[in-house]
């Protein structure tokens, strides 16, 4: 008999952030987890040939590398190639960008935001000639002024249509992050945009915690745990054509200090329950 | 030779919370301050009359008075109408709505938003009736779950129209505060908008600082101590037509702790240096 609980399913190596690399991937494969969102620390950690090889053998999907981005920093340009040619060796064709927030004692964020659209324009047509797509992440309006000046779907969309009638370029997308754009009024509309335009390139899910804890970076909690309707935005993926993979993401101190083995059933869990919640 | 420092200000008596009301009163008068934004607990607390009285016989603008709203909230009426039957007697038009979040146990985010709007065009006449605005406030998302599910200037004014088309009421606008919106990539289209139709009843300005701290509602800092433009935003709403006042509402635990008189010296400072920014 086959288990279907976990289909579909992606564990992203910094939800079971004390795991080694390795040991993610051995905890997938017992676990019967098909994909595996990648970071570049992990990889590095481990060897990026090295880590090729130990998810192919393993027969993981990977579902995105984190991260390429940080356009408002100076020298971006050698670390995104890096990251684009990481994609390649290990056989996922998705970058997740996190764009960068404003420069270091800049208020201007218009400049900030032209510097991404001219950053990823620059950045597409070396990925694209790599087969890499650039997969922006709209990061929660929290994180505006130190991580992504890019806030919204809406915006991360306008971006991508931008850089498609500057290059030429139709390897743009957008990251789905549930955490992230869950209170965004435009969102439904603004995911069936990107299904249509055939730009949702990842969808990572976890849960906004209340209340916000001291390190605001680290308030994201299991699926279920928080206020997020996540089965709407499962749907709503799905019926704008979505068919990839639900990466589940946690950034959360008490997971951290969780066994991985034990975090990753309760992801499983947590995804069946949501699964279910579907049908 | 008259002291031009302190025009336009009007001083949030949450911005100096250790203070009475009389003794906020009294430091606007003693400072040059011409306007002063009220909070109903402070008002209770001195007496609806007295505070009345104060503040007329001080010569001080009422701009606005905070807050109505919490429609997602049981027996959010009579609370409201206590709220607007306020501003008649402080002598303010502008009642200020903090809509309120999800109720407890809910993750049915259309359906709080919809409760907000259906809150609105009920309290919307009755605010007519008595000659006063209700100026929603979006809240920045991050307490979209537990303080206001209304979370940019587009959405605010998309209610304010739905309620002008329900109720025939005019009366319906929003409070621009820039800690809450600052980083929203449509906020400058939104300010004109809002002017366009006569919607700006409240300008509040305070600044956005990074790291969030723990309390991440204490987050606000003195015009200039952050991260924002706020010269541009004060740009942006004269130039959509708004000539009221700007009040400074901070929440800030270290400024709360600093004396009063000290800190309305430094929004004095604060506000100077600003307006010699625009010219």
């Amino acid at each position: 008999m086959t288990d279907h609980t976990a289909e579909q399913l992606s564990l992203n190596v910094w939800t079971t952030k004390g795991w080694s690399l390795g040991e993610a991937v051995a905890g997938c494969v017992e676990q019967g987890v098909p994909g595996i969102g990648l970071w570049r620390d992990k990889v590095a950690e481990h060897g990026l040939e090295a880590s090729a090889k130990l998810v192919r053998e393993a027969g993981l999907t990977v579902t995105s590398l984190c991260r390429g981005g940080f356009f408002t920093s100076p020298d971006w340009q050698a670390d995104n190639h890096a990251a684009v040619d990481e994609c390649v060796a290990l056989g996922t064709d998705v970058l997740v960008l996190v764009v960068g927030g404003l420069p270091s004692g800049s208020r201007d964020l218009a400049a900030a935001r032209a510097a991404v659209t001219d950053g990823i324009a620059e950045l597409a047509p070396y990925a694209e000639s790599r087969g890499v797509k650039l997969a922006i992440e709209p990061l929660h309006p929290m994180f505006c002024a130190d991580r992504a000046v890019v806030s919204t779907l809406g915006q991360a969309l306008d971006i991508a249509d931008e850089v498609a009638v500057r290059t030429g370029c139709r390897n743009v997308g957008v990251c789905v992050d549930t955490y992230h754009i869950w209170w965004d009024p435009q969102v439904f509309a603004q995911i069936e945009r990107a299904g249509a335009a055939g730009r949702i390139l990842a969808f990572q899910v976890c849960d906004f915690l209340i209340p916000i804890p001291a390190d605001a970076l680290l308030g994201r909690g299991h699926v279920g745990d928080g206020v997020i309707d996540i089965a709407s935005f499962v749907r709503a993926v799905r019926e704008a054509g979505y068919k990839g993979f639900i990466e589940v993401e946690i950034f959360n101190q008490e997971i951290w200090d969780t066994p991985g083995d034990q975090t990753l059933r309760t992801v499983i869990d947590r995804h069946t329950q949501l699964l279910a919640e579907l049908d």
